[in-house]
């Protein structure tokens, strides 16, 4: 039985809606914005500030990511600090009880479990420019180059602190696209497989 | 509706089982091996070679592939001619009404229908090297080895043919591990997809 839903997502997918819907449908909590509240109370840096850097790296190469040079030999900067602090939490928080936890590489952090069922949510450019629109409003930068923008600090993010490749098939148990499927398709196809697999 | 199901599919990821499985419960066709004859009877090359290079390489990379000494510029080569006419049969039947198609890159052959499920399946190499074993028995060579060679030689196959990657969640509509939610689940996901997705 698994009890654990972690939910990986390119921007503008729908991945956090989704995973909010199949938490309520399964009566069980969903983790998100709280781990930036938990992680700000841990950690003493701002919320605004953790919400920046929490999962998306401020180079957009992970390879920009690893010469930076913020970082002195052998010492934490504070985008160490909080991977270091949401990385403890999310391992408190599936020791807890059944859950879904979105983003911030929990996949990878839970990877030892095997009550853990990861899943990636995708969809086409065209779906993600406009539910970005919908949500959070026109940006004098166009959808286009924010979806490209925020994707690959993603990437780099994860590449960086699990060294794998994010978004490759394989990596994730389920991997659906929600712009083809629809938001509610892709929770009752989340709930059907979490429902009694082994 | 969707009317039409791909399915693409990691050497031992059970992909074949998975599909026949779909078309049963759907109650609809699924075209494997039945490519194959087809394919055999228009091109009147034999069955055997149309199965050892219908959908695997010769070459482990798409780029010795392209490079390959066998082409000589503006012709078609043997592997060339079976593209061709898996291409045109894949179409056809596609056409035809309902159906499950395993391998043979039919989600790119298909990609402009808006009527087609692609779906990937994938799975752990302990999962897919036992299942070669039980289900073509040992070989002179390892099973890891036999599945890293086949995967090399589908993905090589797949780019030269298709300029896309193999294996990239974002272009299947669901992708599935196999090893993890078991045969049986993987069934249940796909046909709670196709049931009545837009």
């Amino acid at each position: 039985m698994k009890k654990i839903i972690t939910i990986s997502r390119q921007f503008g997918s729908g991945g956090r809606a989704i995973g909010k819907a199949v938490a309520e449908k399964l009566g069980i909590p969903c983790y998100d914005k709280e781990i930036i509240e938990r992680v700000a109370e841990s950690s003493g840096l701002s919320r605004d500030y953790i919400e920046a850097t929490g999962e998306y790296s401020t180079h957009r190469t992970w390879l920009g990511r690893a010469l930076s040079t913020t970082h002195a030999a052998g010492t934490l900067n504070n985008e160490d600090l909080i991977w270091v602090e949401q990385r403890k939490l999310i391992l408190n928080l599936a020791e807890k009880g059944a859950c879904v936890i979105v983003g911030r590489c929990a996949d990878y952090i839970l990877k030892n479990r095997s009550d853990v069922l990861s899943v990636f949510i995708h969809a086409d450019d065209k779906s993600r420019a406009e539910r970005i629109v919908r949500l959070y409003g026109e940006r004098a930068e166009k959808p286009e180059k924010r979806l490209k923008d925020k994707d690959k600090r993603r990437s780099a993010y994860y590449k960086y602190y699990t060294e794998t490749e994010w978004g490759v098939a394989s990596n994730y148990h389920i991997s659906l696209d929600s712009g083809a499927l629809g938001i509610e398709k892709c929770v009752e196809i989340i709930a059907c497989a979490y429902g009694d697999s082994e």
